[in-house]
């Protein structure tokens, strides 16, 4: 497998200073990149490990070109992140071997489904009574799309990923719960990608809502009606409760937990690890977790914090006692 | 697919005040409902959606008698929500296809497992040796249920969900961690749900056992030699550690945690984001996450917390040194 | 299924005290045991336990001997529970029925795939293109091995494990995300065992290495391009984010999340629910979640938390205040 660095310039662009011949084996990070390797440098704070690399190229934007040029091959582009990111698509695409199957004889699809003719399907699948994927979009292994459930174009759903499983309905009764039956499904637009055994469960009336370019990572939760807009990005183990509604370009570190019923606006960035129990009406940067420590630290911080509702009546009376003190003394 | 509303009402119960003939085409929430719609008003908070909803009908509860009586037809009810559960119930066994196949031919099922023959297991479900699946449950695709691990009637397992892998058992030694072979199965009582690729494992010696009753969401993680009692109710994302035992009617919310060898009696509530690392002996309502806020805020909080037992200390010395100036002025 | 007392210390050792023609027909805790059972005590808080079992034999160390003696047979051995994880094996090995199939006719497995002739692959896995399966592994049922990922000798998968799915790799453009497609693979070690439903991707250039006898639960997420050193366990909901390097012999209990790109030595040992976000150089015991409470308790806590940075500072005035009225004192 290997590219010569003109073939890459001519497909991707990029000011390319140094021998178009040279051919690429591998892309590889810069510090354990090789001769026959090439790498890029989208960090500032990384600018140490450019200088040390081995890479015989080097994807650099303009503050770095200075320092590239001392080294030897370097491409110049405004944003190498993006143009390593378009870069690994070629690569993918040039060394991916032919697929050879549309739908694999193992996977399961009614036949009311409707499977887009440049969809693929992969092992073990299954695609429930008129489900819909659209064209382009993959199934890895084992994906699971229930009844009348739409997948849009160009997705890409990850081995486990289950679409339009029940969402949790149950009202309460004197002989325990029961169960609300789900009507709705759930619709997901184009350029989403849903990570390995993540779930998307169906509506309770109304369809649960994926809008287009929606990025998930693996292991998320997304309960029943919850409606997730335009280019919003969650990392793995997050869950969204049912009927919350997400605007477009949030974004959601992993394992954190959207309460029920809420909104988020658009431009919501939630850190890692947080629990977001009220609506956040105003785009911005919202973090709530607790600070790890070690244990014996932990352990004393939080007895305190047991108790932090009398610590600041405490502090109360200290201020109101000192006000009378000064008064005696003033 | 529609319901004239006296057929509702003969099934149901419920006092119509309106056309019985009127022909009901979806049922739907009180917003988007028009004039084909069936929708209800559970929550009194949201009795300013009754008045301006367009729905054909509304279910309502006594309260709600006369705002209900000035838009048009209703169907009266002690309790709206579960009316309004049992109609999804109705809706959807009047409108579902028929079931073609009991046993999906892509399942693969041990010889020596005992299906019900009023159960259905759906395509890829994998039921293996010793195993039993009890009258009228039903298998969603993709489920595993492993050796001799029992489940009840009437229970419903959605897509992926691992019943009986084995529990985390592991002993330490100078050559690394030994496991511990799990001999013991799992045991799961009539009316359960169990959400999508949910696992429970199987119990060391004894079996993990979940009562009667008990809905758990997806992607819950209950360890070996659990227990959970009857009509309990755990939302997605949570984890039970091995050995809890959670009593009857308890609420876990959403990534809720228990660690291992405790016990919550009945009725114990716990709230989402709460990890629960003592026994409970007291039923109610237990929370424990960190609040969030704007990212800002929390770290200048979150720095204070790192010293919260020093700022105590400062408080003690405080006090000291004014009760001190008190004898000193006194 | 039964095994006298005799051949089971001729297979695993220790010093019998007792009938060694006894028959044991199961083995069960100290508190269920009866006359037939085999029982052991390794946590010295259980010796009450002891006396008042019924078990037919008990397995204990020497300071429990005296209290084993006085109540029937015992074995003494110097580690109890690591002989009970023995005594499962044989257990299992002893009465487990044959297996017949090494591979079942329903995986997937891709004709360059090379899976060792002693390895085992359960109903409906998928193995893809390139992978390796070493000697002795067994997958459970529903296991995906995604292309060219290698799982080394004596590995154990459990159902719905996903190995190799993408790595969440995503460049911003004007355009939304542009997905970076995900050139590695999964490396994983021998005597590696893995949960349901846990999934580990692969990684983005370089691979994602699991190192020899690491051992993890159920619906963990190991995200791209992480190192997990030797003999670490990870208990259940656990996340690891990308690039993130974990030592050897770690513990990281349930709903651990680990930040991305963060070094922690070997030897850590991170309680459960405690989310780690920054690196731990030095080895211990580290913790951070909030200690829950009675919900009226935890909302008047979580409000002064919300101020807390203010609560510091009239500390602060408090402090000079009384320093100033001290020199006026004095």
């Amino acid at each position: 497998m290997a590219l010569q660095l003109e073939a890459i310039v001519d497909a991707l662009g990029g000011e390319l200073h140094g021998d178009g011949g040279r051919m690429i084996e591998r892309l590889a990070p810069l510090q354990s990149a090789t001769a026959e390797a090439l790498s890029f440098l989208s960090n500032p704070k990384f600018a140490k490990d450019l200088a040390a690399s081995q890479a015989g190229c080097v994807i650099v934007s303009a503050p770095a070109e200075e320092a590239a040029r001392l080294r030897g091959d370097y491409i110049l582009t405004p944003d190498p992140y993006l143009y390593f990111a378009r870069l690994t698509q070629l690569w993918k695409a040039r060394h991916a071997p032919p697929e050879v199957e549309r739908i694999h004889p193992s996977a399961v699809i009614h036949p009311t489904a409707q499977v887009d003719e440049t969809a693929r399907v992969g092992p073990l699948c299954v695609v429930e009574r008129g489900a819909r994927i659209g064209a382009q979009t993959v199934l890895k292994a084992s994906v699971t799309v229930s009844e009348n459930c739409v997948i849009g174009a160009r997705c890409l759903l990850h081995p486990g990923v289950v679409i339009g499983a029940d969402g949790f309905g149950l009202a309460p009764s004197s002989q325990g719960w029961v169960k609300i039956e789900q009507l709705g499904a759930v619709r997901i637009g184009d350029d989403v990608e849903i990570g390995a055994n993540t779930c998307i469960d169906r509506g309770a009336l109304d369809d649960t809502v994926i809008e287009d370019g929606v990025k998930l990572d693996n292991l998320i939760q997304i309960g029943h009606n919850v409606h997730v807009g335009r280019n919003t990005a969650m990392a793995a183990c997050t869950g969204v409760a049912g009927s919350a509604r997400i605007g477009a370009n949030c974004t959601v570190g992993g394992a954190g937990m959207i309460s029920g019923h809420l909104t988020l606006v658009d431009g919501v960035h939630v850190t890692a690890g947080t629990l977001v129990s009220r609506s956040i009406l105003k785009p911005g940067h919202y973090t709530g977790f607790f600070p790890f420590d070690d244990n014996a630290a932990w352990e004393k911080n939080a007895a305190t914090l047991r108790n932090l509702h009398a610590l600041r009546e405490r502090v109360k009376v200290l201020e109101k006692a000192l006000a009378r003190n000064d008064d005696k003394t003033s």
